[in-house]
């Protein structure tokens, strides 16, 4: 993956502190990591002082920095995994990376340490092809094409925003699924990467993943939060319900979302069991808000991601504001964010945090 | 992939025979085809007889069996590649399996050869899932399951009607691509099954592909002849229309498309160079097409793959047939082709031909 025309200054990494000692997991991905700046936002429920090696680039974003930022609002809640939003919007950078604390590197098929890295960024810096799919996955990567068949006319691509990693050991089933299969683990190490076609609708995980900041930055946002929220990934549906207003913003924005490598090693922790009530507000939730994304359309006139975002918030208040509160919250939320986004670009008008 | 519930007698294997002597072909098929009734089709155009090794149950369909069963019609040609359609027509057997006589069985990552024809049928035999994108594959193969944000409601699926196999060492790439990379091989064998999604359009390739003939049978045809069209891959289209047509009428049907395993590994032939001659009016004919592949709809009447096959050949006619006669001869063949594939139908009352 030749990506020299990427400068280390456009990327920081984003990790939610969930927990306060990070060092067996920074000293993990110190070969992948230590060549960027570390955007480290924790918890604001976790109290004390987190544990960080020494030898990374990083600052250290707490709870009173989210406050100071965020002033008296009350619509946006960055507890949990939800704080790594907050990275995203402090950070001046052109490519983000997020990756949760409870992952490391994984190894691919031949059992060599993969750099999810530069596959992230190779996702992101190649093109996309969301109007039609290529039977050989990913036509930029080396060694592939487009197929016989492909048109002509379609074989330039459009940008890419989003980078979708998955997930070894640990995949990112919801509690029911896991809990049925206590013991199954993921091994298959799939090689592919390719683009989810315009139209199709995905759920986006936030364990693993990468966008470019300047097209798509302020639609990744912590609008849905459930009532009994809780800090393992299968009791939040935070990121697959923003994954979902993306996927729709970039369709309209006629950019493209990819899936596939790289893959991260995710341990294992917590009982599904035990998560499982937290969840099924989470399961039951999707199934009213899958109509709804399938047919939100965005106007014409919506032509950035902040204006696509606010359009969105407008459909969810009318559409959906009046079967739950959550949803009338999250529309709220919405417009609250769009607004921080703004705020926030305007007040860093130099690169660099 | 216990595939214990499909009999051997529900399946046919269709060969185009654009070569004489299949002796090496069929012999090393031979562990994955000889349970199975082979329908060979011998290409009009290639004299003399077929040369086929002991041991396999196999009929050969000529230029005369041809003849016989198409009449006076000349809307249809069987020459080339499209000798194969004939065999799905005479088959009575639930599941067609199709590959090219240039191909041998592929090996894995690990060096196994592959079964591709339990493979083939392993996709058609579990559901499909069109409807949303499932990042960790297909679902329904061992080992994997759905995602957490899948919908509940949408985990049972689809019948699954089509099976796209892909291709190592010689891929199926066009002539121009072929021609830019003369030493250009796949060598990449990615481990994965998925669905199209409904409503993305994708270049299916004849060259390896299975599919439900009772769900979706009479929608493979030979409809688009280009008129210099030769017997390399890479200078036709008839699959490549043919599969649109299929894509379409699966999307509007709420059946579902796999691509993916398994692979075959395709032999070297031809000059990609000199069909480029050839191949240029196939590569302008799809940037034509594809407008109104991505447009048409059927009406909600169109409940069979023969309503649907006739429905679209109107709006073939309509919308293409005054801008080449081409597309005019195609809407004509379409039509022919269904009263052709009822007539067999009608005349072969009892399975096994």
């Amino acid at each position: 993956m030749a990506l020299e025309h990427i400068d280390d200054s456009e990327v920081d990494i984003v990790i939610a502190a969930l927990q306060s000692d990070l060092t067996s997991f920074l000293n993990a991905w110190r070969p992948l990591f230590s060549r960027f700046h570390l955007i480290i936002v924790q918890d604001p429920d976790l109290k004390g002082e987190l544990k960080i090696p020494q030898g990374f680039d990083h600052r250290v974003y707490t709870k009173s920095d989210i406050d100071q930022v965020i002033g008296p609002t009350t619509s946006i809640v960055f507890s949990g995994y939800s704080c790594r939003y907050f990275g995203y919007l402090v950070s001046r950078k052109k490519y983000i990376i997020s990756v949760d604390d409870d992952c490391l590197p994984a190894k691919d098929n031949d059992g060599n340490l993969t750099n999810a890295v530069s596959q992230h960024l190779a996702n992101l810096t190649t093109p996309a092809t969301p109007f039609f799919f290529n039977t050989l996955y990913d036509p930029f990567r080396e060694g592939a094409d487009f197929v016989r068949g492909y048109p002509f006319s379609l074989r330039s691509g459009v940008d890419c925003a989003l980078s979708c990693g998955l997930w070894l050991n640990l995949a990112d089933y919801d509690a029911p699924t896991q809990a049925l299969k206590p013991e199954h683990r993921n091994l298959h190490y799939v090689d592919a990467v390719m683009t989810v076609p315009a139209g199709t609708l995905m759920p986006i995980s936030g364990i693993n993943i990468a966008f470019n900041r300047a097209l798509v930055g302020p639609a990744l946002f912590p609008g849905l939060k459930l009532t009994g929220e809780g800090k393992l990934r299968w009791e939040t549906i935070e990121d697959i319900w923003c994954g979902m207003c993306v996927k729709v913003i970039c369709d309209h924005l006629s950019i493209g979302v990819k899936t596939g490598l790289p893959y991260v090693f995710r341990s294992d922790k917590g009982n599904p069991i035990e998560s499982l009530k937290k969840e099924w507000e989470g399961v039951k939730k999707m199934e009213e808000i899958i109509p709804f994304f399938q047919s939100v359309r965005l106007p014409r006139t919506a032509t950035t991601a902040e204006d696509c975002l606010l359009e969105m918030a407008k459909s969810v208040k009318d559409r959906l504001g009046g079967t739950d509160p959550l949803f009338a919250r999250a529309a709220e939320a919405m417009v609250e964010w769009v607004k921080i986004w703004k705020a926030a670009g305007a007040s860093h008008s130099t690169p660099g945090v």
